[in-house]
């Protein structure tokens, strides 16, 4: 049972989503501008980097929405969502991305643990300054959401399936229809 | 120097700020709305629960920008901010806020750690489900700004007194003007 009372039927963020709207609002256009927006960073990359520092939380609702999201970037490869959690520098994705990720696990930790070698290694593969930086506040964002979702002790589903098919629609449609849906949910749900 | 090129006049947050003004926003108006609009939790308590996740993350640059923030909506008293931050237990602040720091410290860490028992405490003094709400998303939130001011080392000034004279104005104005300054700072070092 969550720590607060929270609409019953809304799993992991979207819970306290409709319970505060407004800072859903802030927290909902910063994952839509770090996952959704064009970039050099597929979408498919940054949603792994995303799922990895919810993994390295423990956090069970944001690894496995935003896992089923990045897999649906990915062609639906989930293979490749969990081999990454597991060891990404065997994983097959590209260098650069595998630099990221270390920047992305140190920051996860505490960023001061981000060395200016850490950096070299990944602007050496190619990396931009927009990328590192993008890379570095998504695993500060998500030590915020992961946090969020645990530290309210809200509830997930444990059918993956469930998470799949929201996927779809996220990887689709992004993060503010989302806010919206959840929003005009809860709203009609007080008002039932 | 910083792991990314940034305007170099602007410390801590205020430069990568002014390098992506598109995630500046949303993190902007979360401060606003959890730092600085009407509420129950005073703007000193809600600012001392800020001060105190940045020390825990140790991160410089925050704990003592909002520390000075802090201590100006609490009527000038810095002794009071140190000693939250050394041992809150023991400082002159009310039972519910120590409940609710306590919380926070628990979310500093991972939101797990927070157990119904440390909700009770804080629901029995008088804390309501917004208070604690707001309580968990200010410490998570810090623990998104603290990894973005430290994971991209940028640099903090030294003086506390240029901390003090921001703080004024912050408190009194609030994040978003504070915003759109660093924006349209940085905008006019490119154009120069």
């Amino acid at each position: 049972m969550a720590h607060i009372k929270l609409p019953e039927e809304l799993p992991g963020i979207r819970g306290p989503f409709a319970f505060r709207p407004e800072t859903a609002k802030p927290m909902s256009e910063l994952a839509e501008v770090l996952l959704h927006t064009p970039g050099s960073l597929s979408m498919g990359e940054r949603e792994l980097i995303a799922t990895y520092v919810s993994s390295r939380n423990d956090c069970h609702y944001c690894q496995t929405s935003h896992g089923a999201i990045a897999a649906h970037h990915l062609g639906g490869n989930e293979q490749l969502v969990l081999d990454v959690k597991h060891d990404f520098e065997n994983a097959g994705i590209s260098d650069k991305l595998k630099a990221l990720l270390n920047i992305a696990g140190k920051v996860q930790q505490n960023g001061k643990l981000v060395r200016p070698e850490d950096v070299e290694r990944a602007r050496s593969l190619g990396a931009t300054d927009l990328e590192i930086h993008d890379t570095v506040l998504i695993a500060a964002a998500f030590c915020m959401y992961n946090r969020y979702v645990d530290g309210l002790a809200t509830w997930a589903p444990a059918d993956v399936d469930s998470y799949r098919q929201r996927a779809a629609t996220v990887a689709e449609e992004g993060y503010l229809g989302i806010l919206a849906a959840v929003v005009a949910q809860a709203v009609t749900a007080r008002s039932d």
